[in-house]
């Protein structure tokens, strides 16, 4: 099977899984549940599912063990997505190529449907063979020490000048600790070995950051359209990013050697790790 | 012990345990943790945590055994009165006699520390003994078909005509489910046995409604300093309530009814039940 056929069969699962755990139209109330379907449904790229997956990959286990965490993971990016977009946030009304959930509903569903959509995750966590130490470790990840504080280091960061280590310092919050959490929940429903932990661990590390980075890179070079989310809004908002700290030449070049030590993180594994490396060649070489 | 004294005690470890689970404001990022602990500490009955403790006092557990399930729930509590007090929900600006979090912070801040106080919820639990199970029921609570549903059905029904079933349906999920959740986590923090925990589901539905319905007389009667949040914002916004619905006569009566049965569903446990007794005469007889 090659890349592309993987990477769609994983993203059809995926969208199968979210689509059973997410609560039915048919059950009250029927407005929030819609509106949790509109932001999860139909449209991502599922990178995180994606890279649990991956994980999976290495340790030959049935795609069916990785459903719960990847699902878990999706649902906590989705319902930072909806918090993310919110008008006292970045106030974005586009997302996915679609009306964000707030246009589309009205502000206090848009609150509602991220609340209920972090629960969500801890729910499928907890009801499809997570274990505890599996739930903490997204907790963690999700959390004022993980992606939510990235988000308010971010809110702190705007018009400021930050030092490249400050940015990173944001970015491993925000992006980074769920990109992690994505690769060790993946090998933690495969009962990974504490060496193989380690090792997915470092690749996790620049796994993240290389993400962010391209983004970055993607938010300063590509059109709208293709983006389906309003592009150059970093700079609009004057935000720091890696591109404008770096320049376009140092931030592509920072971003080939994160791919190259991502990668050598990965040897420990030989070919097993496979997808994990055509995944984080996608990352880097998406256009969207 | 007299139940005053078992009370503070209880609010008293209660506080030292949130105390000790929330980040401290050394730690970045800084402004969110601080806002945070504004929104935990120093506040409230914590109506939930005795509720954990008083099922405990059923099992003789060392409370000790109870402390992370009643922080948890009442985590779950505090992010929920937080995004509850934001301008597109209840927009309110007083909660326990101090400015709401969005005023004394922001609104981006205020909503990245309900995000985060759910996380927090979830992360505590999961690391101090909590299990799969009890972090299944905890997010059922507080999800879509629970605590966060009750919300989305408050907002659907401002300004409408309910029927006191529509009423109940909301209130059974908009704070039942969550009252009903620390009922049965602190039980299953116990280990009881499935007579018990039936037992105390029976009483945990009553005693939801029975809070609901003491809730609304007293928004209704009672004075804004008295209650630490403003009173008669109900009848301001146009919400139906029990008092509107029945009258503050009915409205009584409901309330007794619902006392004697739940004090009834506890007469299996005989006096091993008296903490959570004394409590459920607290909550009806209470001025705030």
């Amino acid at each position: 099977m090659d890349f592309q056929t993987w990477m769609a069969a994983v993203q059809a699962r995926t969208e199968l899984a979210l689509e059973r755990v997410l609560p039915p139209t048919s059950t009250a109330p029927a407005r929030l549940h819609a509106a949790m379907r509109y932001s999860v449904l139909a449209g991502g790229k599922r990178v995180r599912p994606l890279l649990c997956h991956a994980v999976g990959e290495i340790f030959a286990a049935d795609a069916k063990q990785l459903d719960a965490a990847a699902c878990a993971v999706e649902l906590i990016h989705a319902y930072s997505l909806v918090h993310d977009d919110l008008p006292c946030m970045d106030d974005d009304v586009l997302r996915r190529g679609k009306p964000t959930c707030h246009v589309e509903y009205d502000e206090a569903t848009a609150l509602l449907v991220g609340d209920a959509l972090q629960t969500l995750a801890f729910q499928v966590l907890a009801e499809h063979g997570g274990t505890a130490p599996m739930i903490a470790l997204l907790a963690q990840a999700a959390g004022s020490r993980g992606m939510a504080g990235g988000q308010a280091i971010d809110l702190g960061a705007v018009g400021k000048s930050l030092t490249v280590e400050e940015l990173e310092f944001m970015h491993i919050h925000k992006t980074g600790a769920l990109i992690r959490a994505a690769v060790l929940l993946g090998a933690h429903a495969c009962r990974a070995d504490d060496k193989s932990l380690i090792e997915l661990g470092h690749f996790a590390a620049r796994g993240g950051l290389l993400f962010q980075v391209v983004d970055d890179i993607l938010d300063a070079e590509a059109s709208t359209a293709t983006l389906g989310k309003t592009a150059g809004k970093d700079a609009a908002q004057n935000k720091p990013t890696y591109v404008s700290l770096l320049g376009m030449t140092e931030a592509k070049k920072k971003a080939a050697d994160l791919r190259a030590e991502a990668k050598a993180s990965l040897a420990y594994f030989g070919d097993r790790a496979r997808r994990l490396i055509e995944l984080t060649d996608f990352i880097v070489e998406r256009k969207f």
